[in-house]
């Protein structure tokens, strides 16, 4: 090996160990300049004019708003996705959404991971459990030692190898559907493709201009869609602890965590009331369900209730809702998917932790209980920062909204809401709204996405021991 | 004494207490039963023909609903209160805003009582401190013992005197004001009376037509009026705190709690936010400051501020705010006043806990801290139990009124929020509800009023060992 091949290789090694280093110091300031390239990266691209239907350079605010949109998997858009973008566009578009997909899932576990050991590390816990991923590549995980790209390298692969294996199932099953509605074999190839990637990254774009409204009495093309957004949305944890169960069922009281259980009741408690909640509201609206039978009703209110968390499909206008189910909507963006999914929102844990802390405090116990589990005290702390920085986003957001728009609280509150949790369902606002409203919108989602995973990290690392403590005095609340 | 003297004294004697156990055994519940049986005879008073002014009597729905809403010292309507009834109805509105003051603030005293010494028996902490009014009347406070009604009835007497004198003095205050503005020395009287106690009990009624119209330029009287508001909405442990300050400012480091800061500097800073953004965000609006002088607007903006942490006065009509202003000032009504006072909503104490739980985790240190003082971690708990009931009796409410009214989410959600918060502003969605809304607007008073002072207590009262211990694990949240 030639003297310069080695300063090169050592130069090499040099940047690639800085960078790790870098990334292990500060895993949420990482994770913030990732996304924050990628948005820069897709901007530029969008805003091309080979990137356009009419080969003209777009509006900055619209590329950057598409480039956000895109990368956090958002689904809201201030341009008409089906005939703005050219075949170039569409396929910059495409990639993004599974780039920020992936990215959002291995950001997430590996700061959850973070988390869990930081946290186990230093109140000797019990660390992320049986489900962390990690241990299927690299054994028993080391808890005295920060988490090194290597590692964030085989969680990558496991999570790409599993986008691509459920996206490819979801297509094997789209493809037939849409070549029974016509479509030709291209077309149905492309679109199979298309759906089963809007879908199971939570990105709810559709791929033409009269988006599901040929699919909306297709129960089959419905129902594929609607578990492939909440297989999504559920989050990784879950996914991969369902993907060791079916391998070894006899294992099953091992793998299934606290964290999966509390998710999956959560999630599929919300989806039900969600679905009775919003079908009891809309069923005599002539506008929306009236229309429908009882049971093409039932079937659309429960579709409502899934995409709400945050899927970002419709199959009719949204703004066509009453005011009562617009905000029972809003309720369930906010809330939104599991942890380390591709959903949104405070997370179904935050809001059941929340829960839990009420029920310990009703009965009088000492600790916060599930499954026959404590959960630390500790846990709370950081539940009411995630909902306390979620309401202060989307309470400064709404308001500048108003402030600029003058719009009701009904479309700007669901908006945002939607921005923020990145849903995607729109009552029509973004798409009018003045170009500082859209700026607006556009900070909402990226700190909707990044926001959410990060905090929780950023929170964990800057755990500290004090020397000295403070008398204690306890104020009356409430 | 005869036999029968011996044995009437022992019933009585028994009945009293047989009542005072039941009392401390469950003080929440007995805080209920009282509350709803005030509501009962006051409906009945309003409904007799003798209590309005058209000698006929009143519907069921409104005498309910004005019951509830004088009682709970809120100060919402649903008929015109300046002309509806007679003089004998306006006495028994006064006599009810000033029982349902006193009685809020002695409960809320009471339960605060309890559950400090509760907690402070259960965890070793320290109790209520020096601001607690009853050392003054038995020395120190024995930990060891329920509260008796003995108790109790000190307190009442404290909070009695100290109502009656506050009011003198603003009644003392209002009255040249309202002479200089031209009323004859018999209306002077009556409103300067009636004005200290609307103010003080944060009740908000106007005794005459064009409520606070004629004094919308007066800034000395909008002044008294504001301040009078203030101080029953910062609560009376701070009330009693200052009083003591005042006469002992030597002992002022020893006598200033925890709680009495926290209160003050929350309060205060909410007051100050609010006033400037209200003003910023309608110094522009021509239907409400821009008519005014920047000077006026300011003013008018803190005033709004002021009366949004529950007094409910207005020197216009709200409904004309930009509905940017409308969403700033549910916030701000939610949030309400301090702890123990006759002001509503979750209390600036619970607002600052969450606050304080997400500065600790993001300086990473183990307990939240202020004012050099540690808050032991299971108030997070209780504040976190109050936003819960805050928020879900407020959610429930605004989605009923919806569908009931179908109205603008802005209205709706003001109402709902002034109802809960016992503020009393209103977009004129309440005046004109039909009846189904008027029992839902109604209940969320009542729940709005009882539920934050008795949930805390109810939850401490609760409290117990557990003799086994579950294995801990952590799920991921956010
Ligand atoms: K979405
Ligand atoms: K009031």
């Amino acid at each position: 090996m030639s003297v310069t091949a080695v300063a090169a290789r050592r130069g090499r090694r040099g940047i690639r160990e800085s960078f790790s280093d870098f990334a292990s110091a500060s895993p949420s300031r990482f994770a913030l300049i990732v996304f924050a390239a990628l948005v820069l990266v897709w901007t530029g691209l969008l805003a091309l004019p080979i990137s356009s239907a009419a080969h003209t350079a777009t509006d900055f605010a619209d590329a950057l708003f598409t480039a956000i949109s895109v990368v956090c998997v958002t689904g809201l858009s201030t341009v008409d996705m089906t005939t703005h973008w050219s075949g170039f566009g569409e396929v910059v578009i495409y990639i993004g959404v599974q780039i920020g997909g992936i990215g959002v899932l291995t950001l997430a576990s590996t700061l959850g991971l973070i988390i869990s050991r930081h946290l186990g590390l230093r109140a000797r816990l019990i660390a992320a459990g049986d489900t962390n991923p990690l241990r299927s590549h690299k054994g028993p995980v080391s808890e005295s030692q920060a988490v090194r790209l290597g590692e964030v390298g085989g969680l990558l692969l496991t999570i790409a190898i599993s986008v691509v294996a459920i996206e490819l199932i979801a297509s094997a099953i789209f493809f037939p559907l849409l070549l029974a509605h016509g479509f030709t074999l291209g077309e149905s190839a492309r679109d199979a493709v298309y759906y089963s990637a809007m879908a199971f990254t939570n990105t709810g774009f559709t791929p033409n201009s009269n988006g599901l409204i040929p699919f909306a009495h297709d129960y089959v093309f419905l129902t594929t869609l609607a578990l492939t957004v909440m297989l999504g949305a559920i989050g990784f944890p879950v996914i991969y602890a369902l993907a060791r169960v079916i391998r070894t069922p006899s294992e099953r009281r091992r793998i299934v965590s606290l964290h999966v259980k509390l998710t999956v009741v959560a999630y599929l408690l919300l989806f039900v009331i969600g679905g009775i909640v919003l079908w009891s509201l809309e069923h005599d609206n002539t506008k929306t369900f009236a229309r429908l039978g009882t049971g093409d009703g039932i079937f659309q209110g429960f579709f409502l209730s899934a995409m709400a968390r945050s899927g970002g499909f419709a199959t009719f206008d949204v703004s066509h809702l009453h005011n009562s189910s617009l905000l029972v909507t809003d309720m369930l963006m906010f809330i939104g998917g599991g942890s380390a999914s591709t959903g949104g929102g405070i997370k179904v844990t935050t809001l059941a932790v929340l829960f839990l802390a009420a029920v310990a405090e009703a009965k009088g116990v000492e600790s916060m209980e599930a499954f026959h589990r404590r959960i630390p005290g500790d846990v709370l702390r950081v539940a009411v920062s995630v909902v306390l920085w979620g309401a202060t986003i989307v309470a400064v957001a709404t308001v500048t909204i108003l402030a600029i728009t003058h719009d009701s609280l009904d479309h700007a509150l669901f908006d945002v809401i939607s921005a923020f949790a990145t849903c995607g369902l729109s009552t029509g606002l973004t798409m009018g709204a003045p170009t500082p409203a859209v700026y607006v919108l556009a900070l909402t989602m990226f700190f909707g996405r990044i926001g959410s995973i990060t905090l929780a990290a950023a929170l964990a690392q800057s755990q500290q021991r004090r020397l000295y403590a403070h008398p204690e005095e306890r104020p009356i609340v409430g």
